[in-house]
């Protein structure tokens, strides 16, 4: 554990999971005052965008540089960007010897096939980013501590992936699930996910009294569970739904089963694969997570209840999108990488 | 057609389904001034309860009885009632005469195995019981209209039921769903469907900013789905979530296909089984329906994806729990009971 | 009484007013297929905007031409624009002899100290323009049916203003308001008053468990009511707040009167102003609308209290602004024009 | 400063305002392990009331008796109760040497006549009822701090009483306010302030989509800000609504001013009480708070509009019912009493 403060930078500070990562920043007790940054030059203090932390301090928008980085000794940097941006900028930030952590869907993936959806026009040095998509980290740190540690860049995960990855790999590793009969992911998602670009979607009278689904085919999150979870693509169906809720997710998990087994069964294995860890909540059997339980923290909380024939398993998990599906989950990614209680600053 | 109007009570007339019906029966053409009833003696007229239908006439809530029902000459009788009480007065009704369109669950189900989470106390005649179990009509006139016509005791479906049964029916039918890989249906309902008694549940606070899964298993409308589509109970997955909104109901049924087929084929299917009737929507392949489109109408909206290998299937209904799921299906059944458009007083 | 059924066109049916204005058309006994029209070529039809009303008929957006409206033999103009088309668009109307229902505030103004608030550009004719200043009725029938049934162009109200001025004008005309203490209106809105297009401030996750006073100063209702109500500038002060749901008003206003009264000189001075009308319903003393009373309906509402002095008057009233604030009132005014009853078509 | 940790029991820490509270408590610095209590036997632990704390330590609620608090040596005991409890419990616990930080209205108000509203039926001893009201201390520490720093009895202020007593007890004081014109206090409260207790008014579907105006002459708040701001109740209304959200308070309050003034007056007015404070943020002239801004915060936001004739003011202030309304100013006022700053804990 340093001494000395970690220097921070946060570009695309005010989007909603840049925001909910600065004010987390903010009362981290290891993390000096961040670096906000912003492409546009002369842009509004952060205050003025959320007013909720106007009349302290004020924190400037610092026009985006790398000899700004530079100068001010920055350690790491969060991207919380569009993809386009962080497959542009992680390169040079690698050069340049800081460490990244990418909340964008950038270097998320493994496969290439699964990479198609994000379109990335390789105009970039194909055999840097072959290197990086090799080399970058899945920064969830219940499945890859160890390797988030070390990491020069880690990509954080996805809202919906992080709920539906949680409570699915250590049901896969246990060889209990019988993928043959298909994995069903039934997962809804408040609005602020969406983004804070407001959209037809997004309008309040739209999203209001209102609940859909979308995407139900070839959402982008999809790879991500495949390589995690070490699923064949047509053994999953991973179905997203917008909830008229500012924040949270609940997935449904539909599982079929190799052999009938008992609840407590299903617990061991959940409760075993976590133990140890703080941020994942194994709740006892017939208990089901709602979203207001991790509201603006950083659980993931994991119940399931098992069919009369011991055969059928549902799962229900939650989370807060903006936090252990995005800012928190980078938070803790940040505390893995130096060294510190994950924790720390929540 | 009978040039007469048709005189209906509705006991039960303030709960939300009630309520619902009542204005329904205000405005239909074939309707006279419906009977309102309760059990409670000077109960506050029906405008106290529900003050957006004050300002013209008043709607008193008379006190039932027997004698009542029979000096207004009523032809039929709804109750929007819980089960018990269906279950107490439909004998006693239908000996006196009247037709029914009993709202609650209590003669839903053939199955005696199915009819055990009613918990009914079978203190009433058991032969009697047993023979209208028997012959009372499961109304979903969009699968039993001609047995409707006739019927004396109709037992409207549960919403939840409603939802699953009307896109799943036709698939099943089809013989195109593979049974054996199970069917999956996560449903997601408004908080009318709960009833208007408060609960901790249905606070504002509760139930706001959140969203959850219950009776994941065993809920008892799960025996209306495994009956009216044809299923064993170890084929089937309900599972009902809570929606912050008043009022819709959104149910994603998920199938595995015994053959590869084309997004036609499947609309073919639907548009097949329900040609000619008005109150159910097919959308187009890709096309899902959302919680908006049918509130406050009578529609089942049903909209369908298929995944990239044509073997299984995304299904999402939607419908306004208080109308298709309860009220206007009520109605409906009515129209089709006195041989009146399905579509008359909507 | 025509029979011959009237020919309605509405320019800007896509917007929550017109499509709201589009429904109750669609549905009145008198009106023949509207024509809806829109300036961009090749528009989408209606159902695509709005999936709720598809499954039937079509409802093609046509582009806009005098033409097509000569052509169409249209009788009735409908404008569900914004103001600045509007003031372009209604002099050549009338030079062709339509009838027009601006539903903006274009027309709404009497005085030109109160139309700054529009800034409207004058390259219009100045003498044309100030002739219809003069002669444009204002569209709340309550107030002004005579004029209404015989007026070429009806500026339809203001959804604040119509809340404000239903229960202030009669107050005020009764002689027992102390304007000199000041007339304080605290209204709040739903969501749908701000339109469909999509801001930051209409986003879901800015407009949702959240609650704003905006323009509580100067905003463009501000003028309908001193000019309808009779009230100077610094008489009134009018504070608009957005509320987190889709739809409805309610108005909280606030009156000195010059002498005690009785709770049940208030009422029968309300009573007796909107007695023989339909859409004005009047409360009894102490009983206070909510907004659900009138949601989706044509009716304001208005309740009070007194203050125990007798000398303080609150005032509560609530409509829907897209209904007796904007379209319900608008299809009102239709009825007034062409002779029916003001109930026809609700 | 004392080195120990102070020991505080919280009565009542099941509902919304003794939940809030028991979370403040368990991370404030200072404070060790508090004590929950409740007069039920056998009580569940809090973390079975609300799953969103379970995962670590377990927090029993345990059964109150004067014994248990002497024994477990508290020093400060808060009383989450309604008024009723509160005003039987105090004297005793004083008699015990506990200092008591009470979220009710019991003790509240100085003058008889204003506590009329609250019924206490004087069964207990006249004189200590007397003296005790003579001696609390109302725990509004912007206002005064000093006493609640030596008192005994600290009778923690309304919510709705603290949105409005902030913003005009520095205006009241600098003489500006025209009383005889009358102050207008339009306050909306979210549904939390309605308490835990499941009611009609409170379920969801009552709730959602609505507001409505309540209590709008003799709310048991009024009596506070009467007392606090120094009005004659003829020279204040005070009119609560309710709001569709969980928390958070929004009051609109309007004044006539003695004589014409600058926004640069009226600032530095609000400026110069609150200086040195933390939890009062007085924004800009023309810049108004809104609801979100000071969610979850102890914060109460304050903002204010001049009319153009520089007479008439429109101030807006904003808190979070259950913080800075209620457990958050608890707290405060625990910390004004050990001696701690204003922020700790929070």
């Amino acid at each position: 554990m340093s001494a000395a403060k970690v220097k921070a930078a946060v570009m695309g500070a005010t989007g909603y999971s840049g925001f909910e990562l600065a004010k987390l920043l903010l009362r981290h007790p290891h993390a000096a005052m961040p670096l906000f940054l912003s492409r546009e030059v002369a842009a509004q203090p952060l205050e003025n965008h959320y007013p909720e932390i106007a009349g302290g301090a004020s924190y400037p928008l610092e026009s985006f540089s790398w000899e700004l980085l530079k100068s001010r000794g920055i350690d790491v940097l969060f991207l919380a960007t569009p993809h386009e941006l962080s497959r542009e900028l992680v390169p040079e930030a690698l050069a340049r010897g800081l460490r990244i952590i990418d909340l964008s869907g950038a270097w998320r993936l493994k496969e290439a096939a699964n990479r198609v959806v994000y379109g990335f026009e390789e105009d970039q040095d194909a055999a840097v980013a072959a290197e990086l998509d090799r080399t970058a980290v899945y920064g969830l740190p219940e499945l890859h501590r160890e390797e988030i540690r070390e990491a020069k860049l880690v990509a954080n995960p996805g809202c919906y992936a992080t709920s539906v990855i949680v409570p699915l790999v250590p049901l896969m590793r246990s060889g209990l699930v019988d993928t043959a009969r298909g994995v069903v992911c039934d997962c809804k998602s408040g609005v602020s996910g969406a983004g804070k670009k407001p959209t037809q979607k997004t309008h309040f009278v739209e999203a209001a009294d209102n609940f859909s689904a979308y995407s139900v085919i070839g959402h982008r999150h999809t790879g991500e569970i495949l390589e995690q979870a070490g699923l064949h693509a047509d053994e999953l169906i991973f179905a997203p739904h917008l909830l008229p809720i500012p924040r949270g997710i609940l997935s449904t998990i539909y599982l079929g089963l190799t052999r009938p087994v008992t609840a407590e069964e299903i617990e061991a294995v959940l409760r075993e694969f976590y133990e140890g860890g703080h941020w994942v909540r194994i709740f006892k059997p017939g208990q089901l997570p709602q979203i207001q339980y991790s509201l603006r923290t950083n659980h993931c909380d994991v119940g399931f209840q098992l069919a009369l024939d011991g055969k059928r398993l549902i799962v229900v998990s939650c989370l807060d999108n903006l936090m252990k599906g995005a800012a928190g989950q980078a938070l803790q990614n940040m505390n893995v990488m130096f060294g510190w209680s994950e924790k720390e600053g929540f």
